[in-house]
């Protein structure tokens, strides 16, 4: 189990807040230990730091009232959505209260005309989705996890189609968020675009809970493409796969997924779904657009592939043959986690320029062979990012120690490459030694933001900046 | 003329930074009263607020030296690029030095693998994208003017072709960036995504140089597309070419350009340029993409357009085609200022949700003629922004105080509809008390984050924060 720190508590504000807010809220303030433990990190391998108590507003004024409260008596104050971060961001290393968004879960307003809705901070993307499909809408952001949204804004999280969607920051268009002195903010307008002042927007997308809560979202929606079309193709190794990836970008193509799956997953996902697919490295596509150009992109891109040594090259644009082709993707998680049952998967997340993908994921393969690491690589190749996940065995203090300094190492490559510590995750407690190794100097003023915004820190302690 | 404040001004730091200067930087520094009144706001109809001094560096060591020197006296340092923004940006209400960049106009790096590139800030953006013709590459971003990329980032421009491709928030990948204590930091790898802490880069993006100076950009380029096609189109008012064109954004058309004239501008570019366009609402579109999908798209456009009673549909791939379907917007700006000779044209800025834009357009075409002002409107329209272009008479004291009033009530507007007070324009001193109106509370933490990067507020003060 990796470390947290544990911060300094301030026993008696915490004692104050929780007569306070449970005077106030009731039922909806809650302190079993189970409870509180499921709200704080449950994730991979950062060690569980619990929340004192975990409250459930309903609505701004309710938040807005707990965080004043917080703030009065300086206690810590935790966002909160469906808990499925991956970097230790919820949990409690000082203590306080849990702020969970999830009964926050109102679609406010879906502008169709205007191709944007706003919603609490609670509602899930697959919520949001199964809601606009009727209007021909969607949201494209796919983290994977059915995330709630407010948690997707606060890691600026991302996922298999950013490459043509782009991420959080991207499609936020406006957010209303509770300052860590407890007053309600917005921090844009509705229009597509603006040169008004700083970008709060940005600057909360990603703040991972720790510069205020954000309590209504505005999301840009797209039309659900006329038609899709989906591909599937083999090379011999990670090499030829990542160059035909960096040819298809450079040429244009506007693919909306491109996913890698290297031979180690191909195989779980061959025993786990009784496929035959080569095992070797897979690439797997999806094009969005008219039915002319989905074809002329699946046909461009079949070229490229053959260019690039790809075999078994197949498209189709029925939604039937789609989710076949795709299969393996869809059950990748689970297939590679039953490569050894018992142990536990460590999802760790780099994102390189592309031009150095071919070399970072090359590098990562063969020093998880050298490790001995059962270790599948995934990954969301249009931007260079991909991740690892070694299946660790938690009990044997020699393999978690061997796969932490592993996850230094992918790190320190990835930013040795012009690349970032984190394409997607975010850095909560598990990446902040990287951020510094990354950005240096520019964490400085992260810092004097932080301190600025929240000068009594408490808004998510111990997360982002040192 | 528009007055600005002037700001206090501290004389003696002044005095002992010129000193210093001088001996640092020789010829470099420059106090002539023509080249100061240069680098004070010149455009449109703010006063004029001269700095003490221009200074030329070459490179990052000199604009930290510049920086420290002017920190450690508590003397503005004003950005400057190529004086072509349109709010005051530039102005000097309290002295202080000018630090031009136009000679640290070098293309450092071409990186064509992964479509980025890293300019000083005072390339041009014709400059970079002559440089990057041969090798198939485009930097998008068009705001009409010559500007140089370090003004456009610190503006947030955009322009024609945003619709498409964004604003520079969503191109500029990286900053380098001299903190106002002097010190040099950099806000982002290179990768494509990243959720690794605050996001610097769109803070800094939009700042208008009140942060820090940026020294490096890191910027994301497209390919050229392999084929594009343009159209034009006319409407019998401004409400159906405004419907026209959201249904072709809600249609999921990938417009690359869509710009509305109104018909006093297409009657000012028949004048000029000799042509028989009918004299109503004209709208021109460009598509990027591959022979068919171009064509596809245009042919798609044109069936929305005659749903909106559309006339006169016209659309061509050949380049010379083109090129003269699209003069009328190209000659617009001259056109329309030949409407008044001798007149100054206040160019004014707003954005408003596209589902709006029909009410706002022709809301303040109808307040233009009660006010008996000739003033022609254009807009970047996919994304809900347009521009009047009211022809004042500066020597008219009543008429300057029309077009102020006017200003301010088409902002109103534009907030009162869900938009922003500026589209693309920035904040500068001209817009500030819109800024407010907008955005209410969240102007408080502007200014908080203002105080914590520059507590001696050196950077480019009285702008954007109050």
């Amino acid at each position: 189990m990796v470390q947290a720190t544990d911060l300094p508590r301030n026993e008696e504000g915490i004692a104050t807040v929780l007569g306070l807010l449970k005077q106030r809220f009731g039922e909806k303030l809650m302190t079993g230990e189970s409870i509180r433990e499921q709200h704080g990190h449950t994730t991979t391998w950062i060690k569980n730091q619990m929340p004192d108590a975990v409250v459930m507003p309903q609505n701004t004024g309710e938040v807005a009232e707990i965080v004043k409260t917080c703030a009065e008596h300086k206690v810590p104050v935790i966002g909160f959505g469906t808990g499925t971060s991956l970097e230790g961001h919820i949990n409690a290393p000082a203590g306080g209260i849990s702020v969970d968004l999830s009964e926050m879960n109102e679609i406010l307003a879906v502008n169709a005309e205007d191709l944007d809705c706003v919603v609490q901070p609670g509602v899930t993307r697959e919520q949001l989705n199964t809601y606009l499909r009727d209007q021909g809408l969607f949201f494209p952001i796919d983290p994977g996890a059915n995330a709630s949204l407010g948690g997707m804004t606060a890691t600026r999280a991302s996922g298999t189609n950013a490459v043509r969607y782009g991420t959080m920051k991207d499609n936020v268009l406006s957010l209303e968020v509770v300052t860590p002195q407890g007053e309600v903010i917005r921090t844009a307008s509705r229009a597509k675009k603006s040169s008004a002042g700083y970008d709060l927007t940005r600057l909360m997308v990603g703040s991972e809970g720790t510069l205020g809560l954000m309590t209504e979202i505005t999301l840009k929606l797209q039309g659900i493409p006329e038609a899709m079309s989906s591909a599937r193709v083999s090379f011999d190794n990670m090499d030829a796969a990542c160059k035909a990836v960096m040819a298809t970008i450079q040429y244009g193509i506007p693919v909306a997924r491109i996913e890698l799956l290297d031979a180690l997953t191909v195989k779980a996902v061959n025993d786990y779904s009784k496929l035959t697919l080569p095992e070797s490295s897979l690439l797997l596509l999806e094009f969005h657009g008219s039915e002319n150009s989905v074809t002329e992109q699946a046909e461009l891109f079949g070229s490229i592939a053959e260019e690039f040594g790809g075999t078994g090259f197949e498209w189709t644009t029925s939604t039937e043959e789609r989710n076949k082709l795709w299969q393996a993707r869809h059950d990748a998680y689970w297939a590679t986690l039953a490569l050894r049952p018992g142990a536990k998967g460590i999802s760790t997340d780099v994102c390189v320029p592309i031009s150095r993908l071919a070399e970072c994921v090359t590098a990562a393969q063969e020093r998880l062979d050298e490790l001995g690491f059962i270790a599948p690589i995934v990954g969301h190749v249009g931007d260079g990012n991909f991740h690892t996940l070694p299946l660790i065995d938690m009990d044997n203090a020699d393999e978690v120690a061997k796969a932490d300094e592993f996850v230094g190492w992918l790190n320190d490559l990835a930013i040795s490459l012009g690349g970032t510590c984190t394409g997607e995750h975010g850095i909560g407690q598990g990446k902040k030694p990287y951020l510094v190794k990354e950005l240096g100097g520019a964490v400085n003023m992260m810092a004097a933001i932080k301190r600025a915004i929240d000068p009594d820190n408490i808004m998510n302690p111990g997360k982002i900046v040192p």
